[in-house]
Order: C-alpha cells, then structure tokens, then sequence
C-alpha cells in the first residue's frame, strides 16, 4: 500500500531558473493529492511522470500567489484534456472567488465539477476521511491565515498469526471478527481470542506538511510521531530576525519542531533565493535533528509499512 | 538601435514537458515590452538572461489563462525584488479585476503602481506611443475578444551625405532643419536644399503579433510589409476543420496572410500538442511563404536598419 510523497518543487514566491514554486504530489493508497500547486506545477507534474488527471483533491496552504497561482493552468489543462471526475479543493474560501472570475472572463465551460471546502484558521479539524486515510487542516502563523496539513493512514486490520492459523485451524468466517480486535465464537461453541490468533497491525503511517509560518510550538501535540515531516525553512539562523519579520522560520526552528514533536524524518524546503547554496541550511539543521534532508524537485519519499 | 523579438515560449493552453505558453520579449530602442505572458515567464525571463524589472509595458492580446496567467507571479516577484517603476498593462479590461482580485486576498501592497489600459475590439487603434515607436492593437477572431499589436519604429531622420557636408560646409545649425526634411536659409543667404544634402532616412522597422485568431483577411491591410510577422498556427492542414471549430489557424493559412501582406518574415507558433513533431508545420507553410520559421523557445530575432 503506497504512501509516496513527490517533491514537484520547494522554492518560494522570488524563483529562478533553478527553482520552482510549492508543490507536492501525494500518493496514499489509490488517493492522489495535490499540496500548494505554485506557478509552473502542472509542468512539474508532468515533469516526474505524474498524472494531473488523477489528482482527487487539492489543499492549499494559504492566498500568497507561490502557494495557488498554478492552479488555474492546471484546472485549463485538464478540462482541455477531457477531465469529468470532480476536482475538491481546500483551500481559504477566497480561492472560489479567484477561480470563478478567472474562468468567466475567459468563457471557459469546464466539464467537471469544482468543489470548494473552506479552510478554518481557529484549531485542528478533520477535513476529509475516506477508508484509507484522515485528512486534518491546523493553523500555522503567517502574513495572512494559513494551515497545514496532516495525512493520516487509518489503522490497519491485525494480521492473523500463520502458526496459530494452522494450529488451530482458524475458520475462514473468524478472519474479519479477529482482524478486527475482537474474539470470535464459532458456532461449535469454540472461541478464538484475537490476541491469541492475530498480531497487533502495523502503525499507522503519516505526513505532516507546514509551510509558511513562524516557528509554532503549539504544532508540536499535533504533528507528534509523524513519520515525517515536511517544514519550511526559508532562512538560516544568521536571518533568524528576517525570517520573524517576515513569518517564516530557520531551518533550525524547523529541527527544533521535528525533535520536540519526535517525528521520524524531516525534509525542509522554500529556501529563499538570497541562499546561493543549501548546504548550510541541512548542516543547521541537522545539528538538532540528524535525519533530515533537503526538499529538492523531483525527490520522492516513501513511507514504508513496518513490519 | 535595438529592435530584438525573443521568443519566451510559444505553446499552447495545453503545455507539455518542452513546451511552455505564450511570451515573448520585444526590446525596441530603450523599450522593453511584454507580449503575453502565459504560466512561466518569469521563469522564461530569467531563463534567456533577459530583466523582468526593465519590463515598462505588458500586452496581452486576450483572457485565456494560457496568455495571461503568469502575470500574478510576475507582478508579485517584481514587487519583491522592490520595483517601484510603474507597470503599464494593455489588455481586455476584466483584467485588472483578475489581478486585483488576487492582489487582494494575498493582503500584498504593491511597491508600485499598476496602470491599465483597456483594449478596443472594434478597430485598429493606436495605443501608445513615443519617441521611438508607435503602437498599434487591431481585432482579430478568437472564441473571446482578442487582438493582434502593431510594433512600428517611428521614422527616423534624413541622413546628412558625408561628400556634400565637406564640399558645401553645412553649417551644424543647419543639421536638424535638413534631417528633418526641410530646406534651410543661412543667415549669409545660402540656401541649403535638403534633397541634395541628404539621403533618405532607412525604413521604420515593424513587428506584428497575431495570436490566437481564425484566418482573418481583414489584417492583410495593417500588417501589409511589415519586417516580421508572429502568427499562430495551431494545425496543420489536415486538421483545418479543427482550426475552424477552435477559432485558430494552420501553417497554411498563417502563410497565405504572410505572403498577401508582403511582410519580409514569417514566424510560426502556438502549435498544438497533439503533434509530436513540428517539421510538417514548417513544410507546409513554407510551400506558401518561403522566408517562414518556427517559434521555439529562446530564438531571437533582430530586424536591422536597412542601408
């Protein structure tokens, strides 16, 4: 079961040659998720052999331009292509009104159907959930309001022990009940305890996305034990005062979060272009939490299941 | 005097791995100018070494996202990197609500001011103008109101002939009244006869930009000898029944225009991606229009001062 995070691109809203607006390409199981869609996305998608046409749903962090403005392009060009299926979007409710000005002005009749959720700014909510993961939104502290996201898998079922299966020769009937975590009695009046015929399931996997925001402590209860850990870290310590001004955080803040919320891994990206290279930035950070690594376009995270 | 076209991108709403959506940079004397700017030029811009801040005036010839949906991002680097020139934006008046719109929502206060001014869809008209060139925006046939522009150098003055400025002593006051075509009376009662002190000045050099259109006659009579015309051609001709249903051209037709229009070169673009190859749009308008070549990415073209 896939949990596969790309890397379309990780710059920030001052690009360059090198460098691509936010965009992250989300593959849970058959969900395909987009995360910000910046300017040139549907170029990045393409780029890393990904499908725009199987992207379900869509969630944007927030109004700046580098977070959204590849979205209309992207909405052209699968309509262009033929798309039917809806497309869902959480996004602030304003990107409705950006949108549907847009494709008035151009008088383009879209043949799918756009559904807008409205983002709240006030705590955590569970924003969609379908038999394979939980989606939730929180705040974060940027210029103007902003959440981030938290992909959560749903437990699994508990895995029957081949032994035991043998052993006692489980009935295939019993295989849901126990799975489940709960004892089963076969009609023989023989009773097979979960514990005693399954293994607990594997952990459920997840993913954190934060960006842009100050550093926020109060993020930490959220995003604890995540297996990773996307963060921005827009500037190194030495403009530690810019990155307050301007509500972004270092790249050690960034560390700092990932260590105090104990998650597994963490990869920081939307480096500003002042940077002429990066290596400072995973050397800062990684002197507070050593796993961690640079998001550059194109690179692909799996979150394998543990055994 | 620099009269230099670069062509940024040159595909369509439909964009793939190698092509990117319409932009091209046209630098006339000490007038930088935009044509369209689809998703990605600010990223074409940086790319072919060209300054996204020396841009005074942007036209965009009509609203499909593919024409103008890389301005919000253009617009928001320019006022990062602290632009405080104004912007001058020639385009179907909905646009300053498509900007304004987002401008809003982001809560950014731009460093600089954004001028618009809207095109007319009736007839040719001059839309701007200086010392050096004049503009023209002229009504072409798409799904949604668009236009094609009109570059023209403006004439430039006589040239004083090197053996006569020797053999007759023209006097340097005399220099401005002849170039400009006007006979001059020294003051010792010599006369000084511009004909024969002068040669004709070299012939205004032109551009004219034609996207997205069906065939259309009615621009034969505008563009007529123009030094360069960039006309889409969406399709080939075996897809000319296509062209028609969409409102745009094929090579052949972009060709017939070229060669009524007597213009000295014939640039093609805008090609649809359902063509793996461009060679057989190069072919078939060239059978009409010898001097005809293809718009890629980065190919510039100066028209020089003829002798």
């Amino acid at each position: 079961m896939k949990f596969e995070i790309t890397i379309l691109s990780s710059g920030t809203g001052n690009p360059t040659n090198k460098l691509n607006q936010s965009a992250q390409y989300l593959h849970v199981y058959n969900n395909h998720f987009l995360l910000d869609c910046g300017e040139s996305t549907q170029h990045q998608i393409i780029k890393f052999g990904l499908s725009y046409q199987k992207i379900q749903r869509i969630f944007i962090s927030h109004l700046h331009a580098d977070h959204y403005c590849g979205l209309i392009g992207l909405i052209n060009t699968m309509n262009l292509n033929r798309r039917n299926n809806d497309l869902h979007i959480h996004a602030p409710k304003e990107l409705k009104n950006i949108i549907s000005v847009q494709l008035k002005h151009s008088k383009v009749e879209l043949g799918f159907e756009i559904k807008y959720f409205p983002l709240s700014f006030n705590s955590i909510k569970k924003i969609y959930e379908n038999n394979s993961l939980q989606v939730f939104s929180f705040p974060l502290k940027h210029r103007i309001p902003t959440c981030g996201f938290l992909f959560r898998e749903k437990q699994l079922p508990r895995n029957i022990k081949k032994d035991i299966l043998k052993e006692r020769q489980i009935p295939i009937e019993a295989f849901k009940t126990l799975k489940n975590g709960e004892n089963y009695e076969a009609e023989n009046g023989e009773t097979y305890l979960f514990e005693e015929c399954t293994n607990p399931p594997p952990p459920s996997r997840s993913y954190a996305y934060i960006t842009d925001t100050l550093c926020e402590e109060a993020v930490v209860k959220i995003i604890e034990y995540v297996d990773l850990l996307y963060h921005e870290a827009s500037f190194c310590e030495e403009h530690k005062q810019r990155a307050l001004e301007s509500f972004h955080s270092t790249a050690q803040q960034a560390a700092a979060i990932a260590s105090k919320a104990h998650v597994k891994k963490l990869i920081i990206g939307h480096f500003s272009t002042r940077y002429k290279e990066t290596d400072s930035f995973l050397e800062e950070a990684s002197a507070i939490f050593s796993n961690t690594e640079l998001a550059f376009e194109g690179k692909r995270i799996s979150i394998s299941l543990k055994k």
